[in-house]
């Protein structure tokens, strides 16, 4: 495992290391962890990274590790760098023969997303994006029980994600860290929309896997001096008359990162929250509500749950176990390319395809917005 | 007090008793409970209505009451009736010269709703709607939070009202009861609309005191062979660039009346939820997450919420009270109409004119509805 | 109905005013509503009480209200004095030949009690005690599944009763109200023991219906300046070898009323608190937890349950509608003396022998903690 | 990091191995995971081991390990085994020159736990106990509030420790796994009391730092079949009339690993509960109540509880981490032992003193239940 990107104040580096290398499946081993040569090898080693494979550019990672024996060098890359630069990273590492691990928005263009997906199918390589909370235990059991019918034919869904955490932020033309976040040029169109609205958006397929048709967006900014969206609502239309909202905020004060889902069945619902993401609520017409608790030995626990999970119940399991789901899930389809690469069916993890739906889901949200609610298709 | 309606298998009827009477300033003396003469007159009994008060018919109600000198006729009636009739009844209670307190929706059609705001002003009686949610003390302490500046500058607002009664609803077209609730005619344009939405609207209105511009709606129904929506999402934008989102549905498996509300400001957020009617959550960037529990003796109560407690923090009060809220605050209007007839600040009720406003908003989300989510004028 | 004490600062007289005629099944037409005259015949006007039936003392009501014909005669007492005087009152009042509703504990001296106990089968007259939190629906509906063996044989119970007020208390010598509650010859020898502590035994024995073997207590005082105990923990023995602890504090910070017991039998376990009393959580080994929310209608429900319900599902219920439910129990039986007096299975109430238990619960307390914690029986 | 035990079905090797090197501050390179030789190898390669490290026994790891070069050789080992073999082994292991970390109870016997503090004293190594909930950062937040005085003075402290997984288990004299916590031989004279009392125990006197004057104890078997105590109940007293209780059971349907704690001060309260780890809730008279989330950026965070986060809130950290928090402080003092081997005051972790309390604990609350709950001393 390489790590590109990470090494500043951003706690998402130490994610990846950690995750990664969770359940001792991959090691980390090479970095170039700042797009500042001399704080990219300083990084390194707080990371355990050997000083000559900690490199000075991403350039320099892939350059050097190609050339590197195939038994001594890395398998796969890991992008946490600004979401402007997931593209052309990615791109050069997967043309390397580089599998990627890379964060979400996988670009801040769509065309440029679409380009990637045709690198990923002409290389054969794995690109898997770290929409991370699809790998939590929860998600997946909620995901297998609506795709086994258990709550009937899915009507509607309402995903929220609520964060407060801009009203920290000062406007400082000189602040480094998180300054790309509020640059449409680096961050893409998207504020909060490309931030958390596509985990909110990639949340609502994974689990109902309904099939998306339309979508109308209204979105704000609410702190002063921020130049993107801090605040938006999305109504998502579906086939099947199926509907859907989202809203979702970095204004919205004392939420900390408070994503939730409800999907409503024509035999059931549905309710999971991020923030207390070992419990999963089941509701039936006329009947006591039900806490399915994380518990793999559980009685209610379907083959997708129990297999993302580490821990008995009551033993919380949380974000890192989560994440390192979708490390493992690609881990999986790694190895497999050779037998015709297909995800394992209990852990499927997010792929260049869903990362290019994201990212249209970004253009689209924000061409609606700029023409006052009208719909755009996300059915192209 | 006399009830007009409620003596079917409804409950709603047995709370305007209990709700009218609980702190002993009215007493139920009179009632045409049914729109069947003989039902109406077997009903009273079981509601303490002596027999020579129970009369057969609305009419024959406002007739005979009318004719009793005024020391002894009743001073206000209350209607608990299907939607349709509302107008009718009221305004001639009204041109009666009784005060009138009335369910909601408070009409069915915009012209009548708006031709009983003209009544009200002509005849000096109170009208108030039983909006009964802005009875609730930590809603009135909410209020007058917001109104005193202590979330800052409202942004945004989201509101949800969540039941699943409707999966229990079985086609039949012999049923009398709640028949009227699928009808059109008799329940007016819109379903789960007219029957919660106006409840979600007006608790926005009513806590943010936002001002409203128009809205944009979608509206489902998800039931097989329920005639209107039951399921329904609405955008609002206020003045001042804020922004609103309604989610409503009675096919939402397992919720029972689960209306919530957050509201975002520039320093603080709120959230209550109906269920949980004695607490309401504070939160502030970087601060503890507060839960303010209805306690009329604490710290952090104000005068508002204070005045609609009638037990000390921890002996929880609930939807009784809160109704008996409204009619507190709608006869101490009754009492001050010599003097101006203002509401008292602390326990403004809804009257009329929330009335046409939460006609207005069936009207318009419906139009809204049938042209595709275009937006539709509230400000008018 | 006649109300005895509750004019003063104490919110309880307000309480049994609101509970004995929330259903119109009774009306209060008298009142001694404090030890002092003038107090008490001031008082009588906010309760709606005529001047005439406006009592100076306790005396004077139940000699008048004799006298007057049977018709128009009260049917019962309601007796909210402090406990010191509730034996007197009680027997005069039950030997006039008076229903007796009275607050708990039922006296301060065991031989009190037990002689209340004789004067009501001696009379014949019913006496009820207000452990009103026996009145919730979900109480009942436990109540009645452990009855049906829906959770096994009862091995273990958990209740817990935590307070905070005595922290706003200040030691004045002078001040009058709740004077009594920190003064053992007018509360009994227990402080929060008596207070609140036999709520939470009540409610064991309730729910659970095991039959008491023995106990050991510690009690402190932990606010200066406070005479009696203020925080106590009890350990209960029952036969058949099944345990039970209460814990109960008034100087526990910021719990304002917080009564909760959790019941462990042999195929599932139930828990219940007050202040989300419209929820019973039920767990068994492997399965979900279940959730159970009061509604009349739901598949979960036993009839007792639904019997003391007063609104749908989702309409929470609370403080007022429990205590009446006692009130209700308790006219059932005073109608039905005629024909033996039996108490409607469905609705329970807290009877004189309720009360001798509680008040032999305070005196073995004290006594196994002056003993340092030996075992006290409550069998004989 | 050598492991010793863990191999089998139990999942507690797994957290050891994940746990220890979760920072990458040490990797798993040697283990005997087995009591059994051929399972021991055969399990090494699933937790990485290399087989030439991969040993038969813990005699022959300890011995094979010992004759490698220093700088190859590991630095400590972990105990993962049954209870009545970590005397034998965490001595060998100290007189062998490793640091040892080990599971509670330290060991089966108290001599057996004194003669181990003599040899941690003797060899100058650290023990670390894994008391892993003393690894939460908001337990530590806790601790160091209270040590600041932040509740004022402690009064009494609530713990209770809930798991139902018992009726899970089936009477089986061949069933190997688990069958030692049956066994009091193998076990030590506690069931649950030894597995989950003692973690009560000790996150009582990790967070309050109370001093332990006496106990009583009632212990109970409820699952027919098992041969140890299944729940208990403990009173304790410490110095200065402070008081506790401990409810433990591991009978209790549908709890799964419900550890939580309430501690009284004079100026506040304090509640946490490990099933919601991120959560601490501070409450005091009359003002609201405060929710504490983990959040290194928070306000109220202190350097104690920020210092044990990986993490910003809202991204919720569970069982593995704290698990990890115990490592690294037992890092931290393997490291500094050339300096004097003092702990980091933010991050004090379980020693062998911890370890002799807790196995004198269980000794004391097994001799006062048989002594029909007589006081006995804990302060000897």
């Amino acid at each position: 495992m390489a790590l590109i990107g990470g090494g500043g104040q951003a706690f998402i580096g130490r994610v990846h290391a950690t995750a990664g290398t969770l359940d001792n499946r991959a090691e980390l081993v090479a970095g170039a962890l700042s797009s500042n040569p001399d704080k990219a090898r300083a990084a390194a080693a707080s990371f355990g990274i050997a000083a000559d494979r900690a490199y000075g550019s991403w350039r320099e990672l892939l350059d050097r590790e190609s050339e590197l024996p195939a038994d001594r060098r890395v398998d796969f890359v890991s992008i946490a760098t600004p979401n402007y630069t997931h593209y052309e990273i990615a791109r050069e590492a997967l043309q390397a023969g580089f599998h990627v691990v890379c964060d979400k928005p996988l670009t801040t263009r769509l065309e440029d997303a679409e380009s990637l997906a045709r690198v990923v199918r002409e290389t054969g390589r794995v690109l898997a994006l770290t929409h991370n909370y699809s790998g939590y235990p929860m998600v997946r059991q909620a995901r297998a029980m609506i795709a086994a019918g258990e709550i009937g034919t899915v009507r509607a869904v309402r995903a929220s994600y609520l964060q407060g955490w801009l009203w920290g932020w000062q406007p400082d033309p000189d602040a480094p860290r998180g300054a790309w976040k509020s640059d449409p040029e680096k961050s893409g169109p998207g504020g909060s929309l490309g931030d958390i609205g596509t985990h909110a958006y990639q949340l609502i397929r994974y689990v109902t896997q309904l099939a998306p048709r339309d979508l109308s967006c209204q979105l704000r900014t609410f702190r002063d001096g921020w130049t993107l969206d801090d605040y938006g609502q999305v109504t998502l239309r579906f086939t099947d008359n199926a509907i859907g909202s989202i809203s979702f905020s970095q204004a919205t004060h004392g939420h900390l990162n408070d994503l939730s889902i409800e999907v409503d069945g024509t035999t059931g619902s549905l309710f999971w929250r991020q923030e207390s993401p070992n419990e999963l609520v089941l509701r039936r017409f006329n009947q006591a509500t039900q806490t399915l608790e994380r518990a793999p030995g559980a009685s209610y626990m379907n083959d997708a749950g129990r297999f993302a999970c580490r821990l008995p119940g009551g033993h919380p399991e949380a974000f890192f176990e989560a994440f390192a789901n979708v490390y493992v899930a690609a881990f999986d389809a790694m190895l497999a390319e050779g037998e015709a690469a297909r995800q394992n069916p209990l852990a499927v993890f997010p792929t260049v395809d869903d990362g290019v739906e994201g990212v249209r889901f970004i253009e689209q949200c924000v061409a609606s917005h700029q023409a006052d609610g009208a719909w755009r298709a996300m059915n192209s």
